[in-house]
């Protein structure tokens, strides 16, 4: 349980957050996801939708001279982020709670995006970060469901951006039962990415 | 080509490595493995079968006070290798040419192990790892074929190793053709990693 | 090579058809297609680009006292379909050779319909197929394309149809390579279906 | 719910079984374990460990002049698959009721076996089918775990057999939330089949 206090390297498991019922990006994709930002030390790093942080946590430690903003409207997922924060110690994440529309705009400007978490509001928010993004600046979406997929896709096809990429990860998972390892199945995720023009 | 020259952050895209035809673990794969090596900064880390050195550049450059150790012996690879350390500007990563029996004989002790390309010696370096990894170091294997699945899953749950854990990784990436996006499968690989008791 | 005069049951490996370089419907796929499509004995089928005519010409063997309509344009595949159809000696299919524009149009109505290889002129197939299938008649569709897959799933979710349904297959098959068994990879295929009102 | 008595064709959807909690193998895995079961319409077929009946009933509607035997020991499956087989009408399926080590024995010779549910007896089955099953005879295994892939993989690749294979087989389903369909997915099934010599 307090296993995260220990923590000081790169790859975080699973199971050194506190979770609760708010979702998570698991540690596979959570891997990718961090690998398409492509984070450099002093960037400014926005989570929409950041859930329980795990996301925002692993980059808050790579960004030593950078900072990350996780914006989160949900009360439960809230308190699980600081819960997290606080046990990993990072001191450059600020929380931001409220809807992405409202938050986004307390923000200068960024120079990375993740939309994993986008309650509906995923075309304001695509235009918004599409205008705010810094030049040469990377947005990576998470996509669940199909219609994500094509909203996110499509967005990311407009011409300001170059370096479009759509990658489907699927991860399964053994879980011992008696002498037997169950592969379990996660969800399929679509990881969308691209750099501005 | 000579983007990676320009490379000063974290994930790197493969198009940043030359290739050849040797293998390569692939961005997706490679962000996965790197995350369940768990790697600290000083840690001394031995890729076996390192191919183009893909996971041991991304390795290297965590590894700020630590050093890779890069097992290769197909000369076309090494060559490749040797491009690729050059490119990245990677100062703590020592290429050796030889077999993995005599090239880990060489090498005092190590914290964190990748066994990505094996040749066949897979029983004898899984012995010789159990033997020589320190405590609570890391050991992760890659497998694309159920023999070395099989073979590295039992090696992991012998008795001195804990967190034995087993997933499968399935990636597809969208190819343009045209104004299609066709989305071309990789071949699923097992990821499978433990802790040293 | 000519195994596939033996022939006489359900379920019909790949390699009793010969191929050539025409796209085929493996067998995995072409099973689950086959299931979607729900044939009954007497029923009308159209096979919209039948490539190699694996999908027609096992459901021609289902349909004792119906008929399957093998739509393709392709000359090369087009050979391969009738050296197929002949080997399996099914009198109940009939090839048509041309655009699925033209060749559509002189079936009078059907039952199934298959569009498997739609070569761009997906939109008008769709809406056709909607226009003049029976009532309650069903539509499969496979789609390796992003593309494909989201313009199939719009026109099946038009008020016109019910169950519509969209499940993704992806297959790996053992390949042995001396005493290993590499795990192949084919594309993900998605296979949407839906029944008329 | 009564959808199934209408049934007359060919592939059956999961909802025209009722299932209650026991295992069924669904209709995508269903369509490639029938195909590859490759069964011919005079066929003595046995299913080990039939659940549900959903294989032993679509397979007992294709051999119109063969026999299915479905041995089942656990209660609420049972009391299910007789509800099934009155359902669709199947008078050429046998339930056989108890542990497959005394079933077995009251067959006197089998055409094609299914084991998708094993109970740990799976070396047993592998060896008394491997005795039992008829010259040109196929065997198919469902597993889910890594040691019912390695141990079914194992048995299938002695002498007595050929045209052993292996197949992963991972299915994700769309479900409606909303105006957003998830790709939900299935854990992944090896399928392993091969022909007696």
């Amino acid at each position: 349980m307090n296993k995260r206090w220990e923590y000081s390297g790169f790859g975080i498991p699973d199971d050194f957050f506190v979770r609760g019922k708010a979702p998570m990006t698991k540690e596979e994709v959570r891997a990718v996801v961090l690998s398409k930002l492509r984070l450099k030390e002093d960037h400014i790093f926005v989570d929409v939708g950041a859930g329980t942080g795990s996301v925002s946590i692993e980059a808050a430690l790579k960004l030593s001279r950078g900072k990350v903003y996780a914006i989160e409207y949900k009360e439960e997922a809230l308190s699980l982020l600081e819960v997290n924060a606080k046990a990993f110690g990072v001191e450059n994440l600020e929380v931001l709670k409220g809807r992405a529309e409202e938050e986004l705009k307390k923000i200068k400007g960024f120079d990375r995006i993740f939309v994993g978490g986008s309650g509906g509001e995923i075309h304001w928010i695509l235009d918004y970060a599409l205008e705010h993004l810094s030049k040469e600046g990377r947005i990576v979406i998470t996509a669940v469901t199909l219609e994500t997929l094509t909203e996110g896709f499509k967005a990311l096809k407009k011409k300001e951006y170059k370096d479009v990429e759509v990658v489907s990860v699927g991860v399964s998972k053994g879980r011992s039962t008696g002498n037997y390892t169950l592969m379990e199945a996660q969800n399929n995720i679509y990881v969308l990415s691209a750099t501005k023009n």
